[in-house]
């Protein structure tokens, strides 16, 4: 390593001119209460780094290896680690952090380090005052065997323990969910059934009819794989009619489909912020790792926007030039807390700054809207009902990116938008370009889902109200639901152990299958259980799970809703001043205020003068369960 | 832009001691001809390039950078064009290049290039006294709308016209190969039937009943997708024994499945080498797109190596520290050329210089071996037909990826290796994590495959033959095959366009489809037609093709074996001093010998004095067919 110092010290006349107690001084974090030194992500940063950026060369370097490094979250822990950054177990703590305006932990922990990435250049460790920010192992771990070669075995086994000490390694569960059986799965053998609670088949259609009759079909007829890439014999009928069906869904002019929509992010930010000269791409802080990697690996600047932020985006915004290309790239429906992006808000900053949109409806599609089409849809319900899509926020989004694995129940990922967008990514995307096909069953299932769920609303509606009873009914309990307006429900533990317990103790005690989110999908503090109810979850599934919660709960002393409050609430829940989350599905969408009085008319019919309280979502489900499943768009 | 000059002379002590006159001369490229400034890749360098590579900062930076840009030739042609490097159209000739032993002209011109990706620095342009470095229109062309705001739709226009530009925009043609049918296919309508001559299901598999029978009965089972990541609800027995099928399959002690080998590829790769300390990937120079992907988004430093040249490669190996992690990438089939790596070479080297393999055997995969686990296993060939796996060269490979989609007539990629290195990956990489896991019914249908493949060499066998009878049929009519031992075909046409008419004729005037391959797939003037014979594309069908062929070629005039000989041959073809390229499936192999033995003795005893020449693979054939179909591995 000295080597490489005097090496670089004879090169560079900056560094020649540098001392090391210089570099020291320089290298020392710069406390968050200096303004000036506050990063635009939000974490601090040293006079090294402040003058490394605004070098043309580190600049770019920087904005490369931090686009890289940026969200550790997403899957690189011991990247940090590695290279002497701060980790969470030592600062964060469960406390008044407010899920909608922090941006997770992790990110800032990252955005501390000096040099990320460069483990060569041995900067001294920062000041031991800091303790924040730990001094750094850095290279100084690497394995080599006796012959003096590296240790790659070592290496691994080096990672996999770091692993299994922060309680991050995963053990896969499992889990064969059975067609005939929706929500029921068997484990490794047949006999041992458990209720699944944690699939985002969110709709059920992985067994619907029409979805398994086409990929039965189109097996029979075209065989089982595609045969190639798009360009080479992998192309046809099924592509075309898939991606018609979902520009059309989408109200864009085109689509195109990719293995996945990781790919399907990764590819197409990659390609356009690497393509558009001097690009700058917002970041919404919780954005999926599909997004972070799209962006680290497009090279271009990354600026992160506070979680559901628009007054900080439009600060972001309007400190960029107008001229320069823009991407503002968030989700409808953020998967792990449950919270939905301000899609209107964002398109009149669009416009406004000049910025094109990129919107995830990964977890909306399917799932929102009175064709599914997501929440963008949503949120212009009559227009989208009565066929009028045009002027439409949907229609304003410039990228719409979304899933026919989840809602839909099949596998793959497409982005939608205009004719030339899409040609452009089809064009130039390597991850597009240079990959095998789907399979025309799976394109051919995919378009039958989409189509099913354009024309019937019963999935999407009851899977809502079965979410609302379940939102209820563990609030009865006091059991902690991170609060948010759409089907996802989060229930907050705040450590990991005790997340993985409780997982563990519903699939062996009880026969349920919640998995625990830990970190790095959470950030540390706030593992929590991710609820999915469905279409299919009906009562009985519901009650088993909420008794089996309870008990839980108190078995293994996790924290109630009350005991968050008396600590003054966290990431939402307890929070007693806080405006109630009203649901994206409304009371009227979903029926419900008709139901409603239909029963209180039949209620004073009967002359029962008991009170109608609590307990409407359930009464309603009782009623309308078989009514809403084939209910209708027009209905 | 000269602000921002003026601002990074104020910030950087290098900058700002330099003249703009200092800058011009130190950005001159340094010709080839200097041994010093040669770059380890090949290609030239400035000075200035010279001086950035040694720093500490900037060496890391432009690893980062000439990763990301490395190899134009995998789908960023623009990038290039965009930088103002040098394009191929200019310099590149039909000469004597030779296949195996120069690496492709496109990474040569983007080594040539002054700051990668700093468009931003308008550094002077190179001097005019260079023709093959042409000075960049860099930044200079942002296109913006009326209103000041950068004109996306604009942008993308650009970018097509620039595809229709250069003849690599590319039109797919909907090709819907019919299972009941193979090798045949409809295209848009039923009725408009064609023979599919280019596709990668190599052995019909999609079509394989037992291939359809266990997707059939899966789907019925367990439904249509997995519902969830492989953490989150996905993973399942069809995930268990496919990777233990797999990891069987090469003798490995496990396995892990993605969406598709690019996916396991860029992400296995991102990921090892983003974590290893400074760890260096040797990158074969015909890579495919997606290691060369994964290499730029490790941010490691990446060498490449002459395509096959395991000379080449160890001089770079031996330039670096022994203690250092290293990755040799490369393949066992090269897809366009149908070269095949010297894998026990490189082993060899590997083990001396303390690297670890990485080898992509995506066209391999069921093709070679007695159990259809690709070349690797192919070189042991008696060893694997004994079940003896133990010290084989197959072993001794760190890690092996294979897809699922191409031979296997299916969808998906995998990696296989030791335990501990599958396990860093599963748990590491983001690409893997986070994304829905494949459906049930593609995962059984795989394993079915898989396992079908492994009993039977009916199918390969009958491909190797039918390879080699088409590449004897084409001989004999002077058409020019680059020369390979592999199952691929490669036809040169040496011309983007006349390579598109030919592919446009085949489909239109003969019901044959074999797409053209052109620039980024190939390099510019290496336009070929690339042929894949089946074990379905008996007599009438390659019959039908040569004719087509012979007719075509002297319609458009397209050049002869004989034509390129007088011109002293190119990448292989036409090459008259060349050691004839033998096939890796041996006569023996292929029970050629034999049967030959047997036709030969049937003559005598026939008293058929006329002299049996020619035509042996056909007549073979004839004999062989349904024998072995079916030939199990034992046979």
């Amino acid at each position: 390593m000295d080597s490489v110092l005097r090496q670089s010290k004879a090169m560079c006349p900056f560094m020649r001119q540098a001392t090391a107690a210089g570099l020291r001084a320089m290298s020392t974090a710069v406390t968050p209460a200096t303004p000036t030194a506050v990063s635009p992500c939000g974490g601090t940063m040293s006079k090294l780094q402040v003058l490394a950026r605004r070098c043309p060369v580190m600049g770019k370097a920087m904005a490369v290896q931090s686009a890289r490094m940026g969200h550790t979250a997403a899957g690189f822990p011991s990247v940090a680690a590695k290279a002497g950054m701060a980790t969470f177990h030592g600062h964060v703590k469960a406390g008044k952090a407010k899920l909608h305006t922090t941006r997770p932990q992790e990110a800032q922990a990252v955005d501390s380090s000096v040099f990320p990435g460069h483990e060569k250049v041995q900067l001294p460790p920062r000041l031991p005052a800091k303790p924040a920010v730990s001094a750094g192992p850095a290279a100084t771990t690497r394995p080599t065997t006796h012959t003096g070669k590296f240790d790659y075995e070592g290496f691994y086994n080096h990672e996999l323990e770091k692993k299994h000490k922060d309680k991050s390694y995963r053990y896969f569960n499992n889990i064969n969910r059975l067609a005939k059986e929706f929500p029921r799965a068997h484990m490794a053998t047949k006999e041992e059934k458990v209720t699944v609670w944690c699939a985002n088949d969110y709709l059920g259609m992985g067994r619907n009819p029409h979805v398994l009759k086409a990929m039965h079909q189109t097996l029979d007829e075209y065989g089982a794989g595609a045969g190639g890439t798009r360009n080479i014999s992998g192309h046809n009928k099924h592509a075309v009619e898939l991606e018609q069906t979902i520009a059309k869904l989408h109200a864009q002019e085109s689509a195109l489909v990719f293995s996945s929509c990781y790919v399907a992010n990764d590819a197409t930010l990659a390609t356009l912020a690497s393509k558009m000269p001097d690009c700058v791409i917002l970041s919404d802080s919780l954005n999926h790792a599909s997004m972070i990697q799209g962006i680290r690996h497009s090279g271009a600047r990354k600026i992160i926007f506070k979680h559901n932020d628009v007054q900080d985006l439009e600060e972001k915004l309007a400190s960029l030039p107008l001229h320069v290309p823009k991407i503002i790239a968030f989700e409808s429906v953020y998967s792990m807390c449950g919270s939905i992006g301000p899609i209107e808000e964002i398109c009149d900053l669009a416009d406004k700054y000049g910025a094109i949109t990129f919107l995830d409806e990964v977890h909306a599609v399917g799932m929102y809207g009175p064709h599914g089409a997501g929440v963008a849809e949503h949120l212009d319900y009559e227009a989208h009902v009565q066929g009028r899509p045009r002027g439409t926020i949907m229609e304003r989004i410039d990228i719409i990116t979304g899933t026919l694995g989840k809602a839909y129940g099949c596998v793959g990922g497409y982005i939608a938008g205009s004719a030339k967008l899409v040609d452009t990514v089809r064009s130039l995307a390597p991850g597009f370009i240079f990959t095998t096909s789907l399979p025309p069953a799976i394109m051919a299932g995919a378009r039958a889902a989409i189509e099913y769920q354009m024309e019937h609303q019963g999935d999407r509606r009851l899977q809502q109200l079965h979410t609302r009873a379940v939102k209820e009914a563990l609030q009865e309990r006091d059991i902690p639901v991170i609060p948010n307006p759409s089907h996802i429900v989060p229930i907050l533990v705040g450590n990991a152990e005790l997340a993985k317990k409780a997982s563990d103790k519903l699939l062996q005690d009880h026969g349920i299958y919640v998995q625990s989110i830990n970190y790095p999908t959470v950030p540390v503090g706030q593992e929590r259980l991710r609820v999915t109810p469905t279409p299919g979850h009906t009562k009985e599934f519901r009650e088993e799970l909420i008794n089996a919660i309870e008990g839980i709960w108190t078995e293994l002393g996790i924290k109630r809703t009350s005991e968050w409050a008396a600590e003054g609430g966290f990431i939402g829940v307890g929070v007693t001043d806080a405006a109630p989350e009203e649901p994206l599905w409304t009371d009227d969408q979903l029926g419900i205020a008709e139901a409603a009085r239909t029963l209180l008319q039949a209620a004073k019919a009967e002359k029962d003068s008991a009170p109608f309280t609590g307990g409407v979502t359930e009464r309603l489900l009782e009623r309308e369960m078989e009514g809403l499943r084939t209910a209708s768009v027009a209905a």
